[in-house]
């Protein structure tokens, strides 16, 4: 379970970082060759490009490196670097397509890809026409996306017994952020005190995707059993509630200039977080009333966004949910306490439950 | 390269539909069971597997087996069968995704899957939010789709010979279907005389994806060489540009009735076909205007679209997409008459040409 060199050096998330970011650039910069030629155009390779070099902690490959190395893994890292890679990929598919889902114009500072395709595509068309075509544009990039990251993860030269470990887990997490994700979609519009429906949300689209398979994928690759795989669950659940609590708590109250998208979309769409699920359930039924006036709104402008705000906040939900990450941090430290890990990764996982319960971004 | 049986039975087409409508309706009754002991929402398989039981001529798996048959497969059927469901799960995806881009209404003379779930999810919202959400859950159920198809892919029991054989086939067939997608959806809009770009759209979008891969994919799962497979090339490619170029005139002069979806859609979008751009290279400049201002009208009447339908046909556009049809069938029987396979995939690949010179939906 544990590898001297490990012992000796601290587990360097930018190394992994600088990995996925050359594996993913030799694999479009191959995409690219390729649609060169056969005529095709250059612009798919080059929003896909775009969208993965503007930013994005690397959260998933990184933990997907952690829970090798939690499974003993040491030695050659390029299977389970370009495993990692493959999960970024699959990433900037969910991200397309979300954006298209959530109408954003924004991600990472930068306008989203079909906002962006949709400007690329204006000249000659009317302004509905192009935003459509954008829409479409992007959903197929994404598509795109889906398809290579399985292309990334069945070139990684993984071993039949890897594969046969591995590719359950694959399954299970495009099928559980894909249900978060459609009991997302489906839920938002009015905001609701069923904060059941709120936390399985938060579940499936969020910890299990984000941080529990992750680490599991990685965890397999170098061999790890059911007993680890349970303890980095019980690690992994509360850590990615906290971050998507924060999250929400970002969509809402969060800084644009440093979050880099916007805080009004989250109260336009009316999204079904545990944040207002906790307001709607505490609020009297007259201040119920006016927060279903304000959220859900898909014209609600910055000065009815701080009304919507200041009610949640009046409500204490803002405070609750705040507590929430802090107890969600705190088990899951004490699962770190009990498990026996490589020095270096034990550290990493203390330091990721802290970035996620403390995120400005 | 032929097996007895074979050389004693004509190839069944039904007898393939039967066995991948079985492992379609067994993988989805898995997924249901699954949604259900996690408590997620039984509509995402119920609508997959409506809109995948509504119709569909299985074209995909029966070339599938057709090429296993070819390149002498014989004896167990169950892998290639599950390759073959799998190639219709994935066409499941690029349908429900088409459908979204193209904002079609009706497919197989049913609602699409987008329509039909902005009915569902009406209740307690505006129009165009349940519109949204509708979309929103489209996309989601093609992504399923998608994944799910993979699944159904890598559970198919082949050996490491028989994979490493056919998965850079399936990565080649789903980056060209979407960028065929792509270069349809951004042409959309304006009629032009671009003949060239019409036609690499036709063979991304159909000839390489409906027929080449499918044969392809089928074959190297009974070890087919790089020889059988161009011969298969030589075949399908223009079997299948006949198979659009039909698909293009069903579009703009087909029977609803018949072919289960609109004659206006194309016409109102505007696509990009060999049958415009050969109408609008014909036409005279007065001919040319008064077209563009007809095709690409996303608010164009049934009079409209007759007006347009006069105007192509006169332009002789109608008649010169006969004859390519014509051309590329006895190109393709050519190609039967040299190539040497067992006699029931030879006479169900020349029925397979009539069919898609003369289809009707």
């Amino acid at each position: 379970m544990t590898t001297p060199a490990l012992r000796e050096q601290p587990f360097d998330p930018s190394a992994i970082r600088n990995q996925v970011a050359c594996v993913l650039s030799d694999f479009l910069a191959r995409k690219s060759a390729a649609a060169d030629a056969q005529h095709l155009p250059a612009d798919v390779v080059q929003a896909l490009g775009d969208f993965l070099t503007a930013g994005g902690k690397r959260l998933r490959p990184i933990l997907c490196v952690m829970g090798w190395h939690a499974a003993g893994g040491h030695g050659d890292t390029g299977p389970v670097v370009r495993v990692g890679a493959a999960l970024e990929m699959f990433h900037a598919f969910c991200l397309i397509h979300d954006d298209v889902m959530d109408n954003s114009c924004t991600r990472r500072g930068a306008p989203t890809v079909h906002r962006a395709l949709a400007r690329a595509y204006t000249p000659g068309r009317s302004r509905a026409a192009a935003d459509f075509v954008g829409t479409s544009a992007a959903i197929l990039i994404g598509d795109l996306a889906l398809a290579w990251s399985d292309e990334l993860f069945h070139t990684a030269g993984l071993d039949p017994a890897q594969l046969s470990a591995v590719l359950p887990l694959l399954d299970a997490m495009r099928t559980e952020v894909m249900y978060g994700q459609y009991l997302d979609v489906t839920s938002s519009g009015q905001p609701t005190a069923d904060l059941e429906r709120a936390l399985t949300i938060l579940r499936y689209k969020t910890a299990k995707y984000t941080l529990e398979r992750p680490l599991h994928i990685g965890a397999v690759l170098a061999g790890g059993n059911g007993e680890l795989l349970d303890s980095l669950s019980d690690f992994a659940l509360p850590v990615g509630d906290a971050f998507q609590l924060r999250d929400d708590l970002l969509g809402v109250y969060g800084d644009p200039r440093v979050t880099g998208k916007s805080r009004l979309d989250d109260l336009r769409e009316g999204k079904q977080t545990v944040l207002i699920a906790l307001a709607m359930r505490n609020a009297t039924p007259a201040r119920q009333h006016t927060m279903s006036t304000l959220i859900g709104n898909p014209a609600l402008d910055e000065e009815g966004a701080e009304r919507a705000r200041q009610l949640v906040t009046a409500t204490g939900a803002y405070n609750e949910v705040r507590r929430l990450i802090q107890t969600r941090r705190r088990q899951a430290e004490r699962v770190l306490e009990r498990l026996v890990l490589p020095p270096g990764v034990a550290n990493a996982l203390r330091e990721l439950a802290r970035a996620a319960t403390q995120r400005r971004t």
